[in-house]
């Protein structure tokens, strides 16, 4: 039997915590943990929309990622010292808010903005995963601050979101990898589930090597089960 | 019966030309054309590998893409007069890269690397597929070049791979989306897969509402069966 | 006698081929050779003027000059991947957009603009005279497409323009250089004449030593020639 | 008698929290609370020194301040976005790094280098300053890991250093400002000032009108106390 | 007895000359020599202000403080090759802003700016204090120029600004540094002083080691009595 | 008969005057004064040469144009602020570095470099050909003092070098254009001329129409006969 560094079982989640409203500035923030990855989620509601959406009568969500110079092992120069965003925080970047509005109506959100910024502060594995279930939680929490205060009147949330993920390590699948499995794993998958199990975004790569059918359902059955786990969390911080 | 406004069916591909060798500077080049989409690639084949590789005795495999700004029905500004890279652009560059590597030995490479630079000159959907399976025809071609010259000795390549669009249009899983059919996708996906029919990479995403399980597994058979045919005109090229 | 490696003759140039409309998007578009140096040149006719000339009532025609890193022998990191544009680009693409505008009359285009993308696929010395030759096509082309649907009522084209280089080189002045006359070159002249034979722009430099009047008026004489000739495929190209 | 918002007296600290080691990542780190402000520092120890100081045989220490973008009650758009590092940052990196330097003997250090990172992920005045007394901690604590591990054998600190504001609000000079009084405050000073009392850095600034001698020296009377009761939670922090 | 290489006195500032109007653009300019320092001081009078200030019915005063890339001992690359400008230059560009804002009544400018452009052609030490004080001169003359062309019908000033640098070189504190003795000093400090004698600004640096509050003193001595005199000439220079 | 605004003949420089070693930094410099414009040039000699020269044996010459931000009527924004160099900056520096290079022996120079900043400090038209015209003078200072200091041996300049503009306003060829000549120009040409007569570069743009074969003779007469008396200028000033 498989037995991981830390013995959690293939099919289970690291220690998820979720501390909403650890930041005092933003509409809604929440610290979300994923065992020592650590990423502090900040929801900015805003009037107005992006230049090309004014006048659409519809709202933007979007989330900028970012890692701190010392949330790894060794340090990495900052983003803006070196002048410009790498590839990879783009590639977050742009994940998250896709995978925040899928669940968002823009229409019942007016000419609104919400920006969420998900600022890695530890690193260990999972931080896009983290920065997406942490960055809903925020999301959820500027959107009823909006109700509360009369800016909004509908919520234009139709549905949680989630994230986890997944690979095959020596040739097993398992759950939820920390820095120490994700580098070893021949196969990394992220997978975006809402709360009523719907697929938002699958991105499985082979690392080394390729992988086959019964690889990739057997990654899916976990993302599943892990997101399912992961909403009933986020329902947690937000009751 | 859906018909689709360019009459193919749903597992149809658009007309597939790979033209080897249309550039006569680099060491392996090919015009690939998905129906109207057209991306110039070519494989510079250089000493050596970037700073953090050396001294491993392995090779490099990387990419870079790029649009013209009129490859596409209104102008874009070019990335190099905005002074940066956009996140699409670092993004596909990246999926190349990956895509490329993962049918590469990169220890008989030597150190040696290999730059894939797929310029689009045309965009009607699907560029980063193109893109994907015309650069491979280029790697093909240096690595052919490089054993004539006696820079190899053996082939590092392990098998071929392409790569695919499908999407759910109004409902109906279909192969190989144009732009026109990409905007109006519920969900677009995109498969790269080598000869040998495994997975490299997966990345679907839910552009309108979520997918489900069914519908991620008729994508993914017309994915399967489409990338078989490219491998095939893939062959022919370097006949 | 001066024999040149590709046999031609002192005051020829080599192959010219002009294919209008290579590029479906953009409101004009050829490619251009010559030799094998291969430029694919795009007009966007876009409504609106730069900030600059907002409420004059005249129209702005500019151009963009880009290379693609693998056009040449060795490859050339992108600009955009550098973050800024080097002095060389800049340099010809003003020089393209001046002599451009010196054939059209800019109140007659009323507030509307052109973008010439010349784009350098393949290089072998001539690629700014290439590029003005062939954005010459593209332009009138553009020009052409708003006549016919009604954007402009008269042509705001005062005349043609071509562009051909001379040079000195091994103290005998010569038509047309290829990179490898270019190089060996001791003065390198680029030369801009309108389809009337009137100079738009003379451009001459002594790469090694220098060059007296005599010298100067012999590659005068080759370039009036050259673009006579130039002139004659621009017409059989747009007619 | 002036009474303050948070009702302290002229002469108190806000409370002071400090953290050491809530990063597990790094040599040394804490997390310092000057009441709302909150800023995360982290110490970096690393081989090596930068090119200007190769074969010197001496050490170096350097500091890089940012801000979360919604550390602030508006958000503001991140530096790495924007592609350049502001003046205020600049400022503040380089007043951390000179402060802290005061206290190391470089010579004792070796060719090792020490980064300090202070990100500030909630900002309610006196972020400079905190984040000065809180590099000092983990800049401790990364010297005693040195030590600890053998890398240095002497501890290169020679004194401890500890910073606050102070400033004359409404005509009254007090310690400690919150953003609220810092807004509203004529003059603003910022003073580094070491364990055993003497001054590392003055920074006075008059923001509305200017201020005298008795007021300069009111002033600084406020900052020696608080500095004393800074370097005293300092001890206690790495004890 | 301290002897200065330049045989002045402890007190003694260096030759100042100031040549009023020494640029023909601008609405102000002079050139200021300390020694061998000389800075090119131009104010820019626009109308309008920047996009914060709008509507708020008051002007803008702001600086550029820049070094030619050969002013000092050995040549330093431009910031505008290196695409970015230093934490330095960005540091004294807003101290000059600051003071010179600190005697200007921007309610008596209405909405308009004043940039003063200080530009280092030659820099021997003190360039921010000859900055200062001749971006004075020039913002004195650019008010002048206002006021004669009837664009302020009351002038804004509140008072003129001077600047000196004090420091303690040797154990001696002395005026105004040269290059010389400002790389030995162990302390370092600018003092920004109205012509009424107030501070504005002072920024003291322990380079080496650290200051007590009578060595503080003493500087603040030498600094008032040192503006004094700059005072004087400035008012020479305007008379 | 025409008549200049500054009452000046149509052969007729205006009054140039060039004041060798005004700058006491840099192996040479001097201010070169073409009526109001005023240029300082100063020259930079360092050993060794850039990456693509080294091991060459020769030497390098090279040059960086810039232009106060006040130098002009209207203040122009820093090329350091906008964080890029403007391509018309570009296109300046790279003509006074081929100029020079056209009269130095690089071979002479030994694996030695020499960088010529021409600062802009008042523009009214000519700013690029009095660059060049004073960087030949910083140059041969430069060159005296290598020779004096036993550094070179032996003169690597073969010649000199000045240039002046030309150009023709309302119909009639004239010299040394000033700012309001040169706009109103039809066709502008700058001209780079030998001490001995030679051509080094003839830049000629028709910034209004065309121009003509005899056009084009009057302007090369003028600036045959205007290099002369640059000439002799130089040699006043070097002597």
């Amino acid at each position: 039997m498989t037995t991981r560094k830390d013995s959690r079982g293939l099919d289970e989640l690291r220690t998820i915590t979720i501390t909403p409203n650890w930041q005092e500035a933003g509409e809604g923030s929440c610290l979300v943990e994923f065992g020592r990855t650590r990423v502090l989620c900040t929801a900015s509601f805003t009037e107005g929309v992006p230049r090309w959406k004014m006048g659409s009568g519809t709202g933007w969500v979007t989330a900028e990622y970012a890692m701190l110079p010392r949330a790894t092992d060794s340090r990495s120069p900052r983003e803006s010292v070196k002048g410009k965003i790498g590839g990879r925080t783009h590639e977050i970047s742009r994940l998250i808010g896709r995978s925040l509005r899928a669940v968002v109506d823009l229409s019942l959100l007016g000419e609104n903005s919400i920006v969420l910024d998900c600022d890695v502060l530890q690193a260990d594995g999972g931080t896009r995963t983290a920065s997406i279930t942490g960055a809903y939680v925020a999301l959820a929490l500027a959107v009823e601050w909006a109700l509360t205060n009369g800016i909004l009147t509908t919520s234009p949330l139709t549905d949680s979101v989630a994230a986890v993920s997944v690979g095959i390590v020596d040739g097993v699948p398992m759950l939820d990898l920390p820095y120490e499995e994700d580098v070893r794993a021949e196969t990394d998958m992220n997978v975006v589930i809402t709360g009523s199990g719907s697929f938002v975004e699958i991105q499985g790569t082979a690392e080394d090597g390729t992988f086959n059918r019964d690889e990739l359902n057997a990654m899916l059955d976990l993302a599943l089960a892990g997101t399912a786990e992961l909403t009933e969390r986020q329902r947690e911080a937000l009751a």
